[in-house]
């Protein structure tokens, strides 16, 4: 405060901050920012579409192309990387939930293969940046004969989103990391959305179990910040497991792609090679690969299917295989028979992908930064891959 | 001769093998002898099923149920294992030749699910034992839903050759490796006999292309015996290559089945971490393992989006990576940019992965003998799974 009248000289300071330590917003890295804003992603992407109290979903894209949907043969769905894995989750919420039979196909597959598609079929097209050359080729297949496309992207205004007949962005906000993280979480999220709206419309769901879906999906965001507490835990975790040149990710149902993406996550940004499989696949081929020098995480959350993975991880166990298990709060079986578990909080089955992908991101991202590497821009790797 | 009187002394000399010796033939493992049974188990598949001369493909278990196939909503496979990588193979053969919408599921996954399927779909089963524990149940679910299930075995009398309503056995005889070889190509060949038959039935192929596939098919064995030939040099590549501890498997379309098949097999026998994916997929993710240590095995043949393949190959190059390459005869292009090529006669596109198999075959035996595993009886694994 300035009473007299003496001169003022003023100290200008100059931030010691870039525009991109600025977008930052006071993480490390992007790609933690970005695993730490899912809270919010996942409500921005719901919010003004789910209505919990008055026991409605909101979607103008299907709203307006409702017949497509309930008179469909079959729901295809195509994509890339990790959005390819949100298909997969998506596929298994469909034929649980809405009862439609679903296809998932990698987009680069799907357009060179001469696959059989009608005007009857749906084909829904997931990419985060909606410029994917593979994905916008699949559309343009799809389109000739006749099928009704639409579009899931983060990305507004992108090829894919004006390409498409109808749509619905995630809101995830920009995802700068080259690790997909809060992209998947908000898809996984829109596509459940989809799926309960159609199932509500089909009636193949009862009205309890529809109402009650849609209050726990609103419990999801708080559920992902206490996913997130674990980060000290898995920190040390990742300390232990850093130097692996081999890693399995195993899960099974819903869990099952989120083991294929916790291992690209890995693969993508530490240079690691991880592999994800079903759980009971190993038994035909990868178990081989077990001994004590592979460290083998797996989902083994209370709903999925718990004493069947359970009796996976004895079999891995019994051949001195390092166990890292993802486990519901309070679990008591697997704690006994895993090396490390990181807790994650109960829900829905169908919406455990949401919770259980959480510490695979963070462990991916803690056990890159320990071996130096690039964790927003690992080698070799483009944030949109707009070539075939 | 004995021409006096002389007592003659016979002398007795007790053959130095056992039983195991007598049934391997000669060669040093089951599993190399199986390898070269090929040309004549994919000849005992087909025997009496096909009548190139006439025009016809023979086979009671679908000419008794043909109005299901016809009828058919969609295809869906069940298997695990190599079995299911044979599903993955005919899901590319149905739905090109004979336009049949197919899914192709893991059997553990599909049975735990809730899948969506009804008395208008078919159901193969896939299992060289007929015994596969998971495949059974997933039998069971199916016909409870009233789906017409086919079964596809080797082990004739097995528990699935009995469960189903009707099937098709392969004819490979008895497959005592644990790392299936013969089974695989056996299975491809009833696969595609069936999709075949069910293209000429539906009118949807010509039928100078019919016959052209007919006859291409009576070619395979000869062509599998010309593609074994290049065993020595396969073995020079094995010992090249035998120290690795990750490699990745690649190929797109046909042949991508066939890349994680090749992939499976290494893992089995060998213990190195191999993997597969389709060659579009790398540049979402896996790329980033790519340096000079790891060993990229790459189908590259002719009709297989060749030139597709040839810049995934330029993609791998330009990162260190070695290249070793299964190639058309004559091939020239993928030649000058891989460390190593091994060709393969020229054959029909979706008859290619009875070839491009051999070589991965031939491969992962000598590299696990280079490195003193034992090559039929891998640690950890059963031949047939009988438990969930």
């Amino acid at each position: 405060k300035i009473k007299d009248d003496s001169v003022v000289y003023p100290i200008i300071k100059e931030l010691q901050l870039n525009i991109e330590e600025i977008e930052k917003g006071g993480y490390d890295h992007f790609m933690l920012k970005e695993i730490y804003e899912q809270p919010r992603a996942i409500q921005d992407t719901y919010r003004g579409r789910l209505l919990a109290d008055q026991g409605l979903i909101k979607m103008a894209g299907i709203d307006d192309n409702l017949e497509k949907f309930m008179n469909a043969n079959r729901i295809i769905i195509v994509a890339c990387g990790t959005s390819w894995h949100a298909g997969l989750v998506a596929e298994y919420i469909f034929e649980d939930i809405a009862r439609i039979p679903v296809e998932v196909e990698y987009a680069s597959e799907f357009r060179y293969r001469n696959p059989v598609i009608t005007d009857k079929d749906v084909l829904i097209a997931i990419s985060q940046s909606g410029e994917t050359a593979d994905t916008l080729a699949a559309i343009k297949l799809a389109k000739e004969k006749g099928a009704f496309v639409f579009g899931v992207c983060n990305v507004v205004g992108s090829t894919i989103s004006r390409e498409t007949d109808a749509g619905a962005y995630t809101h995830a906000g920009p995802e700068i990391g080259v690790a997909s993280t809060k992209a998947f979480t908000t898809q996984i999220t829109v596509l459940s959305l989809i799926a309960l709206k159609l199932a509500k419309e089909k009636g193949v769901l009862s009205k309890s179990k529809y109402h009650e879906f849609l209050t726990e999906l609103e419990n999801i965001p708080s559920k992902v910040e206490r996913a997130l507490l674990s980060n000290e835990l898995i920190e040390k975790v990742a300390e232990v497991y850093k130097d692996a040149t081999n890693c399995l990710y195993l899960g099974r149902g819903y869990n099952f792609p989120v083991a294929l993406e916790g291992a690209l996550k890995l693969k993508e940004i530490s240079y690691i090679h991880a592999e994800g499989y079903p759980a009971a696949e190993m038994k035909h081929g990868p178990i081989a690969l077990i001994d004590e020098h592979m460290p083998v995480f797996v989902i083994a959350t209370k709903k999925g299917h718990y004493e069947k993975v359970v009796s996976n991880i004895q079999e891995i166990k019994s051949r001195k295989g390092k166990i890292i298990a993802i486990v519901t709060e309070g679990d008591e079986a697997v704690k006994e028979l895993a090396d490390h578990v990181i807790e994650v909080p109960e829900t829905f089955e169908s919406l455990t992908p949401l919770l259980t992908t959480i510490p695979l991101q963070l462990l991916s991202y803690h056990i890159a930064l320990m071996r130096g590497c690039n964790v927003d821009q690992p080698r070799n790797l483009a944030k949109s891959v707009t070539v075939e």
